[in-house]
């Protein structure tokens, strides 16, 4: 029997009882709906993901895209998915009803399509390319653009990608060089060469809005010389309906190790100077306009590294369960029935990873979720403040260690299953190769690193770092004295007063030692922040989980939630230690170390 | 350019100046021998890796093993490059020369070996898996069969296998089913299911040689109940000549994630009564004749996981050399050029981790197979008995902690390459999932954890670690007073000391707590010892380098050794505490936790 893509216990504890989403009704946006229809809602995304993603999951990675006839071939399951995704609302389920949407809280969609990375993150990837690049319309395009590119979008007639990357330039925007050169009727001509665009040629939609960053003529070098244009694969007749093809070359189809459903091209614009691009707000505003995509961008990334985890985690738990072998250390009888390896302290301590990283995980992509909602439609201007700071910090971190530990928790599901696990008879060798990709796109974890310490630590002035001190401090103060949550309590107290005692000594000695010795051990600092957020989570799962046991609520289930709480105090946060000690020692091992050593 | 296979000066520098193997040819064994046979050997092995194993390296991986009218077909570049490696005398390379071999050391076999698992693990599988089969007749077999089964291996002619694994006991070697019945004429018929077995079909050989585990009609139950059969694949006829098939039939291929080159099989012995097996040794001897062979084979999958971090290791760093991306930060002009990827800290924190890995991986692994000579070779029984009792701890070690941490190195590597690393158009991704196989496969890591402090930290009285405690103080006190090498030694005497303390604490509690609870936290055992034995290699590399530097040879190469050394003391070492301070509390977080909380 296939495993659920989440574990509805767990859904509901995160959603309705640690993160309280209910409340989102009380804004005026949300007022018609209640948790009857979030459920409904998340509830259809579960049996779309069930019976239209999953069951191709395998058929796609081992039938990757290819070239036919200058077409790019997907099996056929790939479009019938998107097109349920789209029948069902889902790609417009956040937007006004008025433009055919449903007009969700991004908490409840993202709950929702949160089932749908689970069941199968590359197929997921066209309506959520779809989506991201729709809002981007949404926030800067002009009503026009909104009608003529945003509006088939939301009715999944027309797909999006991100056409940010160059051949030459993968994680250094600064060097895009593809160009627009300004035309009379106010539209460019768009010329250049973009490289990893994912989605970026395929049969299964009329069109392909490529959100595409260009440098207009004369511009400034770097990223303050970039625009953003629609570039469609085809242009629009009177009717607004795809006609003649606009000079988007498929260059090439990149092979991937995993996640190869998703199609991931080279593409040329303009090698016949065709190529035409309509600017999307005002010239050189390009990667500031990116940039609030590229948040969410992160956090669905994120989000996607999570639900393969929790995939993996369900997967490996299952099989635990069921597979016998072997006995308990000093227990030699070999006339005695095998155990499950579940009853392996070692196994258990594989799933107790996979538990508090994939349930973890999930709880804090709602939290950012919500506070998403929160920042865009709370009435009081301090509390969107206070979430839009908590989202600048916290978004490196859930894209980076998140995506990091995701990985880990995959390479411990493979583990469990042993040499099955090695084979491609079951699903986690694959989820793991899906996985591998999420440290490397949407800037690379090292950029994450950078952000977080180089940028998030220190902006408005130490507000968004101190915003999430604050969070922090009321979960510790909730927590203190509750029996059962003293031990993730402390570990994440001292994780907590490691990283507030770093932040300040680094950001008190940044002028004298300069940008290169502050970043150069980020790394460290992201893990010192990612252990103290993921102590701070399980803080607040912990709290809950005890109050369910004292009320006597599914008392297993509340003791699952204290053992991985348990787990992350005991092996994972005292690593928090070891950090903070190398970075105030500012440690200039990897400044000192030349190129002539190696 | 192709990158080396090895770095030629670190391995000159690990095998002669670090470990001094030029002492080998004092033994009465190896008198004949001297460094330019040594040398010689080893660049013919070097020559062969290079010109007949690394081509088809991806073509392999990209043409996995398939059936076709019965029958498995491999590239024909696999066989020919066993070939090559048979007729260079590779099979019988530690042999004596009376019987075709070149009697060399087991020391300067691995260093001409690790040449074959750079450049093609999987193809390299075949000769190795022979090797160990006839090594295993060599040490148990009679003077016929070492004649009739043994010979045609060493000749190339036939190849071996180790037939252990069933569908339903992968790591339970207890619980092996198949059976063996005594027939009159000595010979047994051979009837079970075996899984796993890698090369146990194909068309390469003019035979294959099972090595089986099986369980003689009436034996015990349990390991100790299991006899070591040849089970050949052809049985011979008067001449020795492969004749009529031996009723081994071929059930299926296993698909593998990676290591697609060695075709992994499920076999089926006896379907048709007509299975025979040749005893080897006495009955119910089979796991103890085995023991010898797994130490051997579990060193050979560390050193293959380490080959692997090695190659990832060159790979990345050309990759980095060359790579143009972003500028320093705070360095924001975006009209200078960019800098080489190496230029940026966090890169250089990357490399140095597969550097110490890789580089300080391949020492361990000839300091092992030095000892192995040692402890075969040295007239002096006290030397036979200590280097015997430090291969007991260190073995588990090598394998386990050096192929997690190999399998870092390679997600580093392909970390570097950024999006290219996940595509197939670079080795890294390739080399990663070959290297995903190394945790699991002669007995999963967590198994090497339990051997590690269930077994190998009490054995002989305490006899095997003292040995190498005693191996370390040595080290330690060698590099006192030396300024270069303070940094590593001084993290090194922390973990010692943290490890013995660790060690003393379990062992005199582990009556008290019985051994469910003494090996629940084992994996951090582990992680504790493997750090330690990691700073002591690597204090030994910094000893030489720093007089290296004093004598003003090569001192890049000798600073890039101490970066190594002083990244593993910055980075890695101080974990040990977290570790240490884990076991000594006996967490029991891994023994509370329930089935039905997950």
């Amino acid at each position: 029997m296939a495993v659920p893509l989440i574990d509805p216990r767990d859904l509901d504890f995160a959603l309705w009882r640690v993160l309280d989403a209910e409340q989102l009704t009380r804004y005026a946006r949300f007022a018609d709906h209640g948790r009857e229809t979030f459920d409904a809602v998340i509830e259809t995304a579960r049996r779309i993901a069930e019976e239209k993603f999953r069951p191709h999951a395998a058929k796609s990675d081992a039938n990757e895209p290819y070239l036919e006839n200058g077409k790019v071939v997907l099996i056929p399951e790939i479009g019938e998915a998107v097109r349920a995704f789209a029948e069902a609302g889902f790609m417009a389920a956040h937007h006004d009803t008025e433009r055919g949407g449903m007009q969700l809280p991004w908490t409840i969609q993202q709950a929702a399509f949160a089932h749908f990375k689970a069941a199968n993150v590359p197929t997921a990837g066209y309506p959520f390319l779809t989506i991201a690049a729709a809002n981007l319309i949404h926030a800067h395009g002009s009503e026009e653009q909104q009608r003529l590119w945003m509006q088939p979008m939301l009715e999944g007639r027309f797909f999006g990608t991100m056409a940010l990357s160059e051949p030459h330039a993968g994680s250094s925007l600064s060097d895009v060089r593809t160009v627009a050169r300004r035309l009379d009727d106010g539209t460019y001509a768009i010329k250049g060469s973009k490289m990893w665009t994912s989605g970026g040629e395929h049969e299964i939609s009329q069109n392909i809005v490529h959100m595409t960053l260009a440098r207009i003529e004369g511009a400034p070098a770097g990223v303050k010389g970039l625009s953003l244009f629609i570039v469609p694969r085809y242009r629009l007749d009177e009717t607004g309906n795809p006609s003649v093809p606009n000079d988007v070359r498929l260059i090439g189809l990149n092979h991937k190790m995993g996640y190869r459903g998703t199609v991931n091209t080279a593409l040329s614009f303009g090698e016949e100077d065709g190529c035409i691009g309509w600017i999307v707000g005002a010239p050189n505003r390009g990667l500031l306009q990116m940039f609030h995509m590229m948040n969410e961008a992160r956090v669905g990334v994120a989000f996607g590294a999570i639900m393969l985890a929790y995939q993996g985690y369900l997967e490996s738990l299952a099989y635990a369960r069921e597979r016998p072998q072997g006995r308990h250390p000093g227990d030699k009888d070999p006339t005695t029935p095998q155990l499950a390896l579940i009853e392996h302290a070692d196994v258990r301590r594989m799933l107790l990873q996979q538990k508090a990283v994939a349930e973890g995980g999930l709880m804090l992509a709602l939290d950012l979720a919500l506070r998403i909602d929160r920042s865009t439609h709370d009435p009081d201007p301090q509390v969107r403040k206070r979430e839009s700071l908590l989202l600048d910090f916290l978004t490196p971190i859930i894209k980076a260690w998140f995506s990091d530990q995701s990985l880990v928790a995959n390479h411990n599901a493979l583990q469990i299953f042993g040499g099955y696990g090695y084979t491609r008879d079951f699903p986690v060798e694959r989820i793991y190769r899906d996985n591998r990709l999420n440290p490397i796109h949407e800037g690379t974890n090292a950029i994450q690193a950078i952000d977080l310490l180089g940028r998030k630590a220190s902006i408005h002035d130490g507000a968004a770092f101190a915003a999430v001190v604050e969070a922090i401090d009321a979960t510790l103060a909730e927590a203190a004295g509750i029996a059962e949550v003293k031990l993730i309590r402390d570990a994440t107290k001292e994780a907590r007063d490691r990283l507030v005692e770093t932040t300040d000594a680094l950001m008190k000695d940044s002028t004298r030692i300069g940008p290169i010795r502050l970043l150069a051990n980020a790394e460290a600092y992201m893990d010192l922040a990612g252990l103290t957020v993921f102590g701070w989570i399980w803080t607040r799962q912990a709290i809950e989980a005890a109050a369910m046991l004292k009320a006597g609520q599914d008392p297993d289930f509340a003791r699952g939630k204290l053992a991985a709480a348990r787990y992350a105090a005991r092996w994972e946060l005292p690593r928090s230690e070891q950090r903070a000690t190398l970075l105030q020692s500012l440690d200039a091992t990897l400044v000192d170390v030349q190129d002539s050593w190696f």
